[in-house]
């Protein structure tokens, strides 16, 4: 396990290995996605790749896009994509109980229902190499002894040890024996469709694992996992995520997502390179070495990064386009480099309207909220979205505001 | 709970608790089977007690009587035995998996395949007051979506509280996922036939227990939980068991019940009245007391008590001809009183025509298995049966072995 997986390979098959093991944050077993990829050469077949998703999310950002787009890395490299909708486990996890009879949604049902989500995930995947399946087609109509079966394959001391449980176990917080139950559905989930790979965030890990068990079980070549790391937001410092609004959405204009991908740290430049964009690792590799000897070059880099992810979502034109907008406001003086700094209250969130008033941006509360709501003030030079009057203070903290052409604060 | 259950009662069901309560390891919660007896009466209508039966066994002793004997008496005071087969859980328990098809037996297919059993049952129970169920009928058709709705009700905690888990857990034995369904299965079982009471083994306090969040999860009022004790073998030291000996079968002959009841020691009489006869309790206060006194007193009370189960089975008529037979050979001198002491050896079981050489009852080997094999040699005045030529040392320690009319000797 610990010489290196590739050695096993054909010169060929080094370069996919290369791209897919780029970025992941686990590869179980190590020589797990070697012995797959040889499989799927000797048996003349594109490998089954599996990812669960939840329809029921709106918005993607490039936070959930990390794992999609290393699934269309695998899409790229000639392998489909099966996506797993939870029909019958999103059901069943509903407390309410009874839902046995609501278990009627087929895939194409799905699909239509959220036509908004899948749409978005077709911004990243490959149609074509795109499969859709729901759980509830063989979980529906499985029995009590078909479960039983499956039951016998797994001991209580291995489920304990998933961190949250042992945690919860430890902490004497109850554990409900369903609970106990949910990892193995996701495992039966890759029996059914033969998974090869199942892809995940680390925090699947486990479940994936229990997989790997039921499909030796039951006779398959057990998949390998593959955990993608968590992005970190805007920010450089925490999760990305919608309550945080440190996100950029890939349904976002293409001027936002350059305003905001021209925030970041230096310091993330490299994992946004490596994670959301459709950049070779070498290029990366490139990037970072840039991004390490900063100053200009690491401008460069991190406009390359930005440029390579609006690419993704908005094409280069529209990508050309927002990269001119941004210097023309940034780089052109329309926004003053030298502004005074405005302490923020200790507040979280931080009222807006307040904060203009404070900082002489605004003469009263209620033109506050004027200037707000016709798009005059700016964060960094992306605008306040009307009637957003309090803000997270993570939103604000280090930002230059304005409004309008004149006024302007370095947010402390 | 300290204060007096039957506080409650209308004079006229105090009885019927003193006969129910008799003899009980454990009633819980301790006012379950007032309560349940009272609701009994407000809906006019008999109580549902449940016990789970495995037909697989063959020859009942009384230790299995034991827990039958209850539910007669349940069945005596107007009430209705639900005896429910394993149908389901006995094959799923079945290691060789995949059992889901093979569950097809209705509860008459199981009482015709285990006559034997079944007739050995009606020799205790009260056929017109009993139901036969067999659990396949439900579990058998139970979806993974039913069975989940049904693990939300208990936790791992309280799972891993049952004495085995807890005890497995803690040596780091395997206990796999399958095991930790079971006690629900049977707890399902009382959900579906609603029962008000269950009746077990002290072993089974745990799972009814679990029947009880089910049927509270249901809307059901939760069943009161009775267990009831081993019983002691004829050796007064070991729980009574095929293997070691120290049984008597209900379908024995009368006069082989008889001779081994009297052996007995006298500490257990007491028990043996309470548990295997159908004596009110009040009866068998008495006896008691006669045993303590000891001596004469003791051994009239050691006689009726066989001569009570000897009737249960066989009839008074038999059981005073057994009594008439056992009289004959010990009380007339068939079998001398004052006899030679003979060390058994270290081994077990030991070797009988080794025995009867070492002793002088036999002049070889082949004279004392043929001695056997005729009927010749008795313990106790009890036929050995022919071809048994090793026996469990506990079946010989204490007792006469005597071979024709005028050889023998006590074992020490």
């Amino acid at each position: 396990m610990s010489s290196d997986p590739r050695a096993d390979l054909p010169p060929d098959l080094r370069d996919a290995y290369e791209i897919l093991s780029s970025g992941a944050a686990q590869i179980l077993p190590a020589d797990g996605l070697v012995e797959r990829l040889l499989a799927a050469r000797a048996e003349n077949r594109p490998l089954r790749v599996k990812l669960g998703i939840d329809p029921s999310g709106t918005d993607l950002t490039l936070g959930h896009a990390v794992v999609l787009r290393k699934l269309r890395q695998f899409q790229d490299l000639g392998h489909t994509a099966v996506l797993v909708v939870g029909g019958f486990t999103g059901q069943v996890g509903d407390p309410s109980g009874r839902t046995a009879t609501r278990v009627a949604q087929t895939a194409d049902d799905v699909i239509a229902n959220a036509q908004g989500y899948f749409d978005q995930l077709m911004r990243i995947l490959d149609e074509k190499r795109t499969e859709v399946v729901n759980n509830a087609d063989w979980l529906g109509s499985m029995s009590l002894a078909g479960i039983l079966d499956y039951t016998r394959q797994v001991t209580v001391a291995q489920l304990l040890e998933r961190d949250d449980f042992s945690r919860r176990f430890q902490a004497k917080q109850p554990i409900s024996l369903s609970e106990f139950i949910y990892p193995l559905l996701q495992g039966i989930d890759s029996v059914e469709i033969r998974a090869d790979i199942e892809l995940g965030g680390t925090d699947q890990t486990f479940n994936n694992l229990v997989g790997r068990e039921l499909q030796r079980s039951r006779g398959q070549a057990p998949q390998a996992v593959l955990t993608v790391p968590l992005l970190v937001g805007t920010d450089g410092v925490e999760k990305m995520g919608k309550s945080l609004g440190n996100y950029v959405a890939i349904a976002e204009p293409a001027a936002e997502q350059f305003g905001k991908l021209m925030s970041i740290p230096d310091g993330v430049v490299g994992m946004y390179a490596r994670l959301c964009t459709a950049l070779h690792p070498r290029e990366v590799d490139e990037l970072q070495s840039a991004v390490a000897s900063g100053g200009a070059d690491a401008n460069r880099a991190k406009r390359a990064v930005a440029r390579a992810i609006v690419s993704l979502y908005h094409g280069s034109d529209a990508a050309a386009a927002a990269e001119g907008r941004f210097d023309a406001v940034f780089k052109r003086g329309e926004v003053p480099t030298e502004v005074p700094e405005l302490g923020l209250p200790d507040t979280d969130p931080v009222h807006l309207p307040a904060l203009l008033v404070a900082g002489g941006l605004a003469g009263s509360s209620s033109a506050a909220r004027r200037d707000i709501d016709a798009g005059a003030v700016k964060l960094d030079g992306v605008t306040v979205p009307a009637h957003s009057y309090d803000l997270p203070r993570s939103q604000l903290i280090s930002r230059v505001l304005t409004s309008g052409k004149r006024k302007a604060a370095r947010l402390v």
